[in-house]
């Protein structure tokens, strides 16, 4: 099997983009700047040429007949069956109603898959990583914000509109600080990035601490691991916040596995055993029992590596798909 | 089409019981005494009894031989694919485990499903009630504790091993008091009856209140109706909490409708009205202009009737399913 499917990740930053071959390795990739603000469709040009550029490299080693499809992984909500941006936040200003999946398949006349990003992180760790044994699952990234994804007897769930599996945006404190989504005390406020940032300078400020990190998710997590006694306050609350949200998941979906992946869930050893010992305690016998919690193995790559296995996991039979 | 099929809705206090045709309409009933305590061979011969005299009130009326298959929603965490109680809590002592639809079966010779008390409350909501034009919609039962039921492009969300759909335990307060589940803050400790009874006596206690009515559900949600202030400073703090829950699980899932159904339900317009613009407060405006808040139309037979239904939800061409 010489199939390749070429993946995109497209994120407010940057393009990923690669040719995958079936075994979830990278044959050709390059990365280029978003440029969000220059709107939609500018975007969208950006990415047709990287696509473009990805298949004239193929050429040059005589791959580029062996390219099945192109599957997307877009920021923002996702509507799959049309392959359209659903809602996009201001990252993506204007990404809102654009027909990816239309522009990409007229332009290439190959399959092609859209979704939401952490969607397709199911997808890659299903396919190539931690979720392989598992039918039904959740995916929990915890990296600027909070995403999460959904699978339930091998299928992603999606909802009304595609919209479901936004599980940053579950609250553990409806008394707690306001939310960009209208919600208070969304876990995306306590186990982001920038929500270990936050809980560090909340804590800092209200106890007057004078400690030798900055409140920074890396090096709250850094001077935590060295076991400096206020990074370790910072990091319980941390830890209970997302271990209730775990926990409230797990109650919800009763998977086979919680998969953590993201930046955050890089903090060690450590974090999962912390992690692991709290949300035991705070989780239903039954279901805690049938369930695993382990982290992501797929890494900076799982975004373009699952986009691209959208290939083969929906098949390639069919353009018109939905 | 004069089929019936045989609906049983077993409760840790009754079980209910009834021959129901296809337009859920009820042809004969009974309500017999769960007696608990005498333990689960004592129940399974109580719920077979039951079974085997709504058949003898049908052959009275010369009906027997249009029953098609028997249906039962249990209390606990029932294991669909095999119809065993997975787990069950204290209210069915020794009901873990028990192998309902074998015994069933074997007894009676017809088709015969078995789930958990909320999932055949969503089937009948979706085959008779508020759900019918629904695919993708969630079920929350506040009674004396708070259930849930899942349907996603529907079909009803099970997990692992059935348990999923156990909303009332999402947490609304990782700092929240203990739950039995385990974890902290969960719905059901604040907007069940109980939750609501719970919630009032915290209040009076820590305010020093002398209010006319008792820390009872439905004292405090009849003085709220009647505009008593002390009742609508409790009534507020719950439909906080509630709406807060609702939220995070229309973050998780983007239904298309959340059905709430349960006796707390029945509070009237004014308390629908609060939900739901609180609730739309706190979500974020895709998803909330994608779902919508109703009251569950089917009232105590649900349970029942939803527990016939499976039946012709999922056909009755199989006795061994799964």
């Amino acid at each position: 099997m010489n199939e390749l499917a070429i993946g995109v990740d497209l994120g407010g930053t940057k393009i990923h983009l690669a040719a995958i071959d079936r075994s979830g390795q990278t044959v050709v990739e390059s990365i280029v700047p978003t440029e969000a603000k220059q709107g939609a469709a500018a975007v969208l040009n950006k990415m047709v040429n990287g696509i473009a550029d990805i298949l004239s490299r193929l050429k040059d080693v005589r791959r580029e007949g062996d390219v099945v499809g192109i599957g997307i992984g877009s920021a923002g909500q996702i509507d799959f069956s049309s392959g359209t941006v659903a809602f996009a936040v201001d990252t993506l200003p204007g990404w809102t109603g654009t027909p990816i999946r239309d522009k990409v398949t007229e332009r290439f006349g190959l399959p092609v898959y859209v979704d939401n990003d952490v969607n397709v992180i199911a997808i890659a760790e299903k396919n190539f990583g931690a979720a392989r044994p598992y039918n039904s699952f959740v995916c929990i990234a915890l990296g600027t914000g909070v995403g999460g994804a959904i699978v339930e007897e091998g299928r992603l769930v999606r909802g009304a509109f595609g919209g479901a599996g936004e599980l940053g945006h579950i609250s553990v404190d409806f008394n707690g600080p306001r939310c960009s989504c209208g919600n208070h005390g969304c876990i995306e406020l306590y186990a982001s990035g920038t929500g270990i940032a936050r809980v560090a300078a909340e804590m800092i400020n209200a106890n007057g601490w004078q400690p030798e990190w900055q409140a920074d998710s890396r090096e709250v997590i850094a001077a935590w691991n060295s076991g400096d006694p206020h990074a370790s306050e910072v990091m319980a609350k941390v830890i209970s916040a997302l271990s209730t949200h775990i926990s409230s998941v797990i109650h919800t979906l009763n998977p086979e596995a919680v998969i953590i992946g993201g930046g955050v869930s890089e903090a060690g050893p450590a974090f999962f055993e912390a992690l692991r010992e709290e949300t035991g305690r705070r989780t239903g016998a039954a279901m805690w029992k049938a369930t695993t919690l382990l982290p992501a193995e797929i890494g900076s790559g799982a975004g373009v590596i699952g986009a691209a296995a959208q290939i083969w996991h929906y098949g390639t039979n069919t353009i018109n798909h939905g």
